[in-house]
C-alpha cells in the first residue's frame, strides 16, 4: 500500500519533471515534441479551413480533417488531464493561464460533437465558428516554450500607466476628429455613424488607410490632412515608450548573468564564453537534472 | 444679513473645493462622478448615432435617445452654472478653456430644441448636425482629471518652432508633387483639382494610402515612388523630435519628485517607496485637505 | 554724370539691401510682403484648379482668374528684373538655385500668352497643363525665408552616402520581389508588368498600401507577408540614420550660439536670455542694419 | 609544355585579378563595366515585359527583345565559364552564393531555348514565367561590388535571435486575431479561410491596409481596432532592435579607420583627412595592385 503510494509519488514527481520542467534532457525532449504537436495542430486548422479549395476533387476531405483533429484533441486531453494529475497543487494549473488555454483548446470540440444539433442551427451559427475557432489558441501554448517572451510582457506592464494617458489621449482626438467628420460628410460614403466615423479615424490616424471609408467633400479631405498630419507627429510615442522600457529590460537579462570564474557580469544572454576570462559559461539551460 | 452672506460664502467655497479642487476626498468621489457621467454622455451618443440599425424593433428609440439626452444636458447645465458662481473670480472660469467645452457642449442642444424649425430646414443640415455632434466635446471634459496629459502639452509647447520648421518643408514638397502629379495624370483618376492632388500627396507621403486616388500611367508611378521613398526618409524627424522633447518632461518630472526623508529625488512617479532608504514617497494626491 | 552713377550705384545698393538682406527693419518688411505674395499666388492657384466646382453660378470666373494670375506674374517678373539689375555680380543670381525657380513661375505664362494656339492643341495638353503647373514652384521662394530649412538640406547630404547603400539594398528588394510576383501572380490583378510590380513592391515595402493592385492567390500572399514583414524589419533605418544626423547638426547650431556676457554657449536657438547669467541673448536677426 | 603552362597560370592569375579583385585599377573598370551591363540588363527585362503597351507600332519588338536577351546571357555565360575557370579551388566558386546567383541568372535562358514546346503547353505557364523572370536576379550580381551591404547583414546575423523572438510573439497575435476575425466576420467580406483572416491581420498588424478584405461589422471593427492600436504599440520593436546593431556595427567600421600618421581612430568611413591631425587617409580602395 505504502509501496504503491510511493510508486505513485514517483511516477507523479517525474511526470511533473516531464511536462513543467524544460531543463531535464528529457524534459526538453517532450517539449520539442508539445512544440511541434501545437505547431502541426495549428497548420491543419489552416489547411482544413480552405479544404474546399485546396482538395476539389476529395470529397470526403472533411471527414479525413474530422480525423485528424479527432487525434489531436485526444492528445492535447491527455496532456491536459496528466497536467492537473501530477502538479502538486491541484487547484493551481487548472485556473492558471496556460491551465484555461489548454482547457480552451480541447473542451469546444467536446461540445461541438456530444451536440450534433448545434452545427445545424442557423442563428447559432456564429457561436459554432467561434467555438470551432477557439483551437486556434493552440499556437498559445508555444508562449510556454518562449524563455524571452517574458520580456516584452514586463515592459508592457512597466509602461501601462504611460502607455494608457496615451491612448487615453489618442482616444479623446479620435472622438473628436470621428464627430467632427460624421457632422462634415454628411453621412455619406460609409461615415454612416459615430462609431464607423471613430474607426475610420483609427484606421487614418495609425497610418493604416483602408480606403474602405473616405472622405470626399473639400472640407472632409482637409479635416482628414490636419488628422494625419497632427497623428504622423505623435504616432511614434508609445514605441518610444515600450523600446526605453524594453532596452532597460534587457539590460537586466545581461547584468543578471556572469562570469563562475571572474565573476565579470554583463554578458549577453548567447554568449557561450566570458568575454574578460575566456572561461565557458553556464549555458541558460544546460544542467542536466535527471540522470 | 451677514449670516446670510457668510453662509453663501463659506457655500461657494464649499462647492468651489468640490467642483475645482481634487485633492480632498469628496472631491475625488465627484470627479470619479463627473468622469463617469461625461464617458457615459458620449457612450449613449455613440448608440444614439446608430440606433436604427441597432434597435430595428423599437420605432420610439430615438425618443428614449432625446429623453436620455434631455438629463445629460441638465446635468451638465447645472455643472456650468454651479461653476460659474462658485469661482472666485466670475470673469475667469467662463473664458477658459473648459469653460468654453463646458458651455459648447450644453447650448447647442437648447438652439435646438428653442429653434424646433431649424431641424427641418433642409439646407441647414449641415449646421444641424454640426450642433448634435458638438456633444462629442464632452470627451474632452475628461481633460479635467487627466493629470499627465499636460506632458504632451508642454513637449508640443516647446517643439513647436522645430514641428513648424519641418511641417513648412513638408508643405513645400506636398505642393510641388501635387503639382506635378496634377499635370502628369492629366485630370483622371481623382487628380481632378490641385487640391485632390495634395490631398492624394498627404496620404502618399504619410504612408496612409486610403487607395481612393491613385496614379495609372507608367511616368505617374515613378513620380509617387520617388514621393514615396523621399517621404520615407523624412517621416521619424517630427516624431524624433517629439520624443526628446517628451523624455526630458519626463525627466523633469521625476527630479521634481523627492524623498522626505533622505532628500533623494529621481523617483519614477509610480514609485509607491524611496528607492534608496525605503521610506514611504507622498503619492501625488495624498493630501486630504478636507476635514 | 557722376552724380548720376552715384545716385544709381546707391539706389541698387538700397534696393539689394531690400531684396536680399533680411536683417534690416525695411527688409524684415519686404520679407514679409514677398512671403505674403507667394503664399497667395498659390492659395489662388487652388482656387482656380477647382474655380468651376466652386463657383458653378458664375461663368466669368476663370477671366477673373486669369486677370489676378496677369497681377502675380507682373509682381513676379517685376521682383526677377529687380533682383537681376540689384545684384553686384550680374551672373550670380540669374544661375542660382533661387534665380532659376524666380525664372520658372514667370516665363510660362508669357510663353501661354504669346501661343493661344497651343491651348487649343490637343497632344500637347500634357505640356500646356504642366507650364500652368510649374507655377506652383511659387512655393518655393519661401525657402529663401526659412533659415533653419538648411539643417534637414545639410543632413541629408552628410547623410547620403549611408542613404544611397540603403536604398541600393531596397531596389534590389523591390526587383526581386516584384519580379516574383510578376511570375506567380500570372499577369493578373494588375501585376501587368515588371513596371507594375515594382511599383506594387514600392507601395507594400513602405506600408503605404493603396490596395490598387493586390495579389489574390495564397502563394502571392504569402510572398507579399514575407515582403512585407522583412520590409517591417529594416523600414526605419533610413529614418535612425537622418535622425542621427539632425541631432548632430541641431547640436551644431546650439555650441555656435553663445552668450556675450559670460560667454556660456550651448543656448536653445529660441532662447530669450542666456540660461547662465541671465543676460540677454541677441536674438538671430536683431541688428538693425539700415539707419 | 612548362612554358603552356605557366602561361595559362599567369592568364588565369591575371583574370582572376580582374574579374575578383577590385582593388587594381583595371580591376576597377571591369566592376564599372559589370556594374553597367547587370543593370542594363534589368532596366531592358523591364522595357521587354511591357513592351506591347510602350512600342504598340512594332510587331517584331519582342524579337528585338529576344535578340538583346540572346547578348546579354553570351556575355554572362562567358562571365561565369571564366570565373569558374580562373578560381583558385574550383569547386569553391561554383557553390558559393554568387555562382548559384550567377549560374541561375544564365541556365533557364538555355532551358527555354532548348525547349520550345515548354512555352507552348499551357499548364506550364507559371514555370515558363518563374524561369522567365529569373533574369531579374541579376540585380543581384550588384551586391558583389556594394562593400558597405555587409553592415546589413551582419546586424541581421547578430539580432537574428532577438527578431525571432519577436517574430514568433508576432505570429502568436496575427494566428489570434485572424481566426477571431474569421469567426466574427462569418466568412464575408474576404475572410473566406483563416489563411485569409491572417493575410489580412499582416497588413493590418503592419499598417500596409490594402483594403482588399477589410471588417464590415461592428464587433469585426471594433477587433481590428484593438488589434491595430495594439499592433501600433509593438510597431517599432524590430527596427529598435535593427537599428542598436546597425549603429554598433558603424561604429565599428570607425574604430578600425586610423590614421597611419598619429594613430589616431574612429575616423568616419568617408572622411578624407585625419580629423586630429590633418594628414591624408588612405582611402578605402586606393592601393593600386596591378602594375
Amino acid at each position: 500500500m505504502a509501496q504503491d503510494y510511493r510508486f505513485f509519488a514517483a511516477t507523479r514527481r517525474r511526470c511533473f519533471a516531464l511536462l513543467f520542467e524544460h531543463r531535464t534532457r528529457s524534459g526538453r525532449r517532450m517539449e520539442t515534441f508539445w512544440i511541434a504537436a501545437s505547431l502541426l495542430s495549428v497548420v491543419v486548422l489552416f489547411f482544413e479551413s480552405s479544404a474546399s479549395d485546396l482538395f476539389p476533387n476529395t470529397p470526403d476531405i472533411l471527414w479525413r480533417f474530422g480525423l485528424l483533429e479527432l487525434g489531436f484533441t485526444a492528445l492535447f486531453s491527455v496532456e491536459y488531464v496528466l497536467r492537473v494529475l501530477c502538479s502538486p497543487r491541484k487547484t493551481h494549473y487548472p485556473v492558471s493561464f496556460f491551465g484555461i488555454i489548454d482547457l480552451c483548446t480541447v473542451l469546444p470540440m467536446y461540445i461541438l460533437w456530444m451536440m450534433p444539433s448545434l452545427a445545424g442551427a442557423t442563428d447559432l451559427v456564429v457561436l459554432v465558428r467561434l467555438l470551432r475557432v477557439l483551437r486556434v489558441l493552440r499556437v498559445l501554448k508555444l508562449l510556454r516554450y518562449m524563455n524571452d517572451a517574458g520580456i516584452l510582457w514586463r515592459s508592457l506592464m512597466r509602461a501601462r500607466r504611460k502607455l494608457s494617458i496615451f491612448f487615453g489621449f489618442v482616444a479623446i482626438i479620435l472622438c473628436l476628429f470621428g464627430g467632427l467628420m460624421f457632422a462634415v460628410e454628411e453621412g455619406k460614403d460609409g461615415f454612416t455613424s459615430l462609431g464607423a466615423s471613430v474607426y475610420w479615424a483609427v484606421v487614418t490616424l495609425t497610418t493604416v488607410g483602408y480606403g474602405d471609408i473616405t472622405p470626399h467633400t473639400a472640407t472632409g479631405r482637409m479635416l482628414a490632412s490636419i488628422l494625419i498630419l497632427l497623428g504622423y507627429s505623435i504616432i511614434a510615442v508609445p514605441t518610444g515608450i515600450l523600446t526605453a522600457y524594453m532596452s532597460q529590460e534587457l539590460e537586466k537579462g545581461r547584468a543578471a548573468r556572469s562570469c563562475q570564474n571572474c565573476l565579470h557580469s554583463g554578458h549577453e544572454s548567447d554568449a557561450k564564453f566570458c568575454a574578460h576570462c575566456g572561461a565557458v559559461l553556464d549555458s541558460d539551460r544546460s544542467q542536466p537534472v535527471d540522470k
